[in-house]
């Protein structure tokens, strides 16, 4: 335990995610007392989060509690809770967490809470269609994923067979992309000797995306080499669809050739992203602009206008266009920690943050990826083993790097899913497929009959 | 996919757990089809629960999918399902899962439906006491177990701490000692480094039992050891105490000397078993007697009285007192397959189950565990090994097994736990500690206000 020194310098930094996470490293060794303010008690390696949903890893490899990583950085205080209000006047941070609310006092602030998932304005999407942004998020589509193979298995009626193999993911961006081919592996590689009644490899995973292209960001050469992958791996992609309806059964779209419904049972959304109501509120209290997913126009600097104590990273600042990955969490989290050390030593302060493009890169099934660093592109077996390598690099700032390397081996080299734990409570109280009253099984739309003893308690 | 076979005897099996993986396997070469029915889709290694729910090991490592480990095994088909019904005459049996409930004929039936924990009569103690029984409950107490650290770290009322801080185990039997066991290892060596605020070390172990030792099952010798051992640890061991309520903030418990309260936020159930109401449903079908615990009182050969087609095995089944762990449940399952072999290569049927004791063993902290094979007794770091080596054993028969060894290696090498995960839901979502109105939050039965803006919507 250590207490704050008296006077010294103290930031409050909200969100851990790669933006407060290495802002917070950077203040290592730094006089400052740093108040690290998460609404988890663990980081989430983000971009790994598609292969807890697809069974490869456990949620523990790719969310290392925070206090473990910064154990050993003495100047830095964890504390849960969801940040609820920010008095820039007073220069407090409020947050609340289950039974208690506190205020915390700061010099400088570092705002750096990500973005959840947008149904642009949809939200009623969300409980037929789960996002891909937490934890929570990933273990409620790994149940879903395996829970529909399971159902397929006992069902007679041919079309709700074709429901519950049909996988439909909204989004063509990298986690859209991931997610969709891991589910095409799945059915195609783990789990056909493992069902008696259905083939899995007659599985229809259908990918969707308003736009016209896969990866967009990655580029006309690498988009469509992405798109032919896809294609060999049987996935329909389906481009310039709109989506304008989820409910438990299916999913309406306005397509070039006018409306369409997809029956699917199991539906999966990662199709946009918006700051949170936190970035709203920062922005009405200091006047900031916000762009159209709700972000705040920072200065230059990754300050807000007005207050140069106040730092927004990440998914939440908008500035020059800058795309939402990993590197420029991490960097502008850096940039706002050297600008904070910069004014302590009295030198000058309001540099420009400049992102350094590391590249980016999408695995689109085991030994296939997309992968653009500077102005090279790389795809197929290359790619992938590039994805690897820099996967395998960050880690080792992790534990857990061994189990990780063991469970690729057990899927990329094997055909295994060492992670597939379907909860009771996530096949049976699916709201969607709760039954209704005595003799009564509400099934999407569907009201069929129960059996006499409807009354479902667990086994053991 | 494979199609029955015409006129093939017909074997179901109602539950996964030791007793009906194991019959199943039995029957691997028999002239059978069998149709193995389990509310969930993976087997659980229960012995290891505690694993999980101390960050230990991930769900994955016990509960493997049961298709994987039977999928080389082609009479067997794996259904998902909640048996509901036995028809004994029309000889079915019928299973509900969501949306849809199905009925399966049967020549032989093996009911391993396992036990479920039992508050003995009061049910209501389970929403603030969860029990240990499913990977359900193990992660919901990994989720209130680390929960708790962080919500202690938080608190300013130093009775609230010390709530937070204490820990209360019902049941001193081996998952009792196993779980009070690990907690107080948490407090001690994983954690005491990662808070600010609280000493971890503080932390109180509770562990209550109605009985008058611990472990009682492994003699005087031997439970005289492990409770030393506790104390060494600096586990509060309270014998002879009966637990008369159970509610968010604490525990009334009659003792010895009269009646008491435990002031404590995180309570912990694994003091009894009850069969599932199926047994009841089985034993009135049949004419069979049952126990206290409600198991089916069967025939020596394991079958139901005046239903040599159906076996009970298992914790399910009541035969010569014998103890409900892994073991009984193995043999037993073993015993029903093999009985169905002999009827059908014409044999005498009708051969008394008989146990053999391969001993028993519980582990109280790293390196150090009881253990009694056949008249010889082992405790501490021979115990232990003895642990290590009979766990390493069975495990190979599945996979991940590398990785179970890695986390080992991490947490009793290490201090480290790899799987702490408390999502966001199980944290902020906790009945007893949600907000009830707009500036009003319930605490257990404490009401604080709550802060100006009580909606609480999840960061990144």
């Amino acid at each position: 335990m250590n207490t704050p020194a008296e006077g010294r310098h103290r930031v409050v930094v909200v969100g851990a995610g790669f933006g407060g996470l290495f802002a917070t490293k950077a203040l290592r060794n730094a006089p400052v007392d740093v108040t690290l303010i998460n609404g988890t008690a663990h980081h989430l390696f983000q971009p790994l989060l598609y292969q807890v949903a697809t069974g490869i890893l456990s949620e523990g490899e790719i969310a290392p509690p925070i206090r473990e990583i910064l154990r050993r950085q003495d100047n830095v205080e964890v504390r849960l809770g969801t940040v609820t209000d920010v008095d820039v006047t007073a220069r407090t941070v409020t947050a609340t967490a289950p039974g208690i609310s506190y205020t915390v006092g700061y010099d400088s602030l570092i705002v750096a809470a990500g973005a959840s998932q947008s149904y642009f304005g949809n939200d009623q999407f969300a409980e037929n269609a789960p996002g891909m942004k937490s934890i929570d998020d990933a273990l409620e589509l790994r149940g879903r994923i395996f829970g529909a193979f399971e159902l397929a298995e006992l069902e007679t009626d041919p079309e709700m067979i074709d429901r519950w193999l049909t996988f439909v993911v909204v989004g063509a961006g990298p986690t859209g992309v991931e997610m969709a081919g891991q589910i095409a592996e799945l059915a195609h590689r783990t789990l056909p000797k493992q069902y008696r009644r259905i083939d899995t490899r007659r599985v229809r995973v259908i990918l969707l995306d308003a736009l016209d292209a896969v990866l967009p960001s990655f580029g006309d050469h690498l988009s469509t080499r992405a798109l032919r992958r896809l294609h060999q791996m049987g996935i329909e992609v389906e481009l310039g669809n709109r989506v304008v309806g989820v409910d438990a059964t299916g999913i309406e779209v306005d397509t070039p050739r006018g409306h369409q419904r997809i029956e699917s049972m199991t539906k999966i959304w990662a199709a946009g992203v918006a700051a949170p109501p936190l970035a709203a509120r920062l922005a009405e209290a200091t006047g900031a602009q916000t762009d159209r997913a709700g972000r705040i126009q920072v200065n230059p600097d990754c300050t807000l206008p007005g207050h140069p104590e106040i730092f927004a990273v990440g998914d939440m600042m908008s500035l020059n266009r800058l795309p939402g990955v990993a590197q420029v969490a991490i960097q502008s989290g850096r940039h706002a920690a050297d600008q904070i050390k910069r004014r302590l030593r009295g030198k000058e302060t309001g540099q420009p943050f400049s992102y350094h493009d590391k590249g980016s890169m999408a695995t689109i099934s085991r030994f296939s990826a997309v992968a653009s660093i500077g102005k090279v592109r790389f795809s197929g077996l290359i790619g992938w083993l590039l994805w690897l390598a820099v996967h395998l690099l960050y880690l080792v700032g992790f534990k857990n790097r061994l189990t990780t390397v063991l469970h690729w081996a057990v899927s990329f080299i094997g055909r295994g899913r060492s992670e597939r734990v379907a909860t009771f409570q996530q096949v049976f109280a699916r709201r969607a497929l709760l039954q209704v009253g005595p003799g009564v099984v509400r099934l999407g739309e569907r009201t069929v009959p129960a059996p006499d003893t409807p009354e479902i308690t667990e086994p053991r």
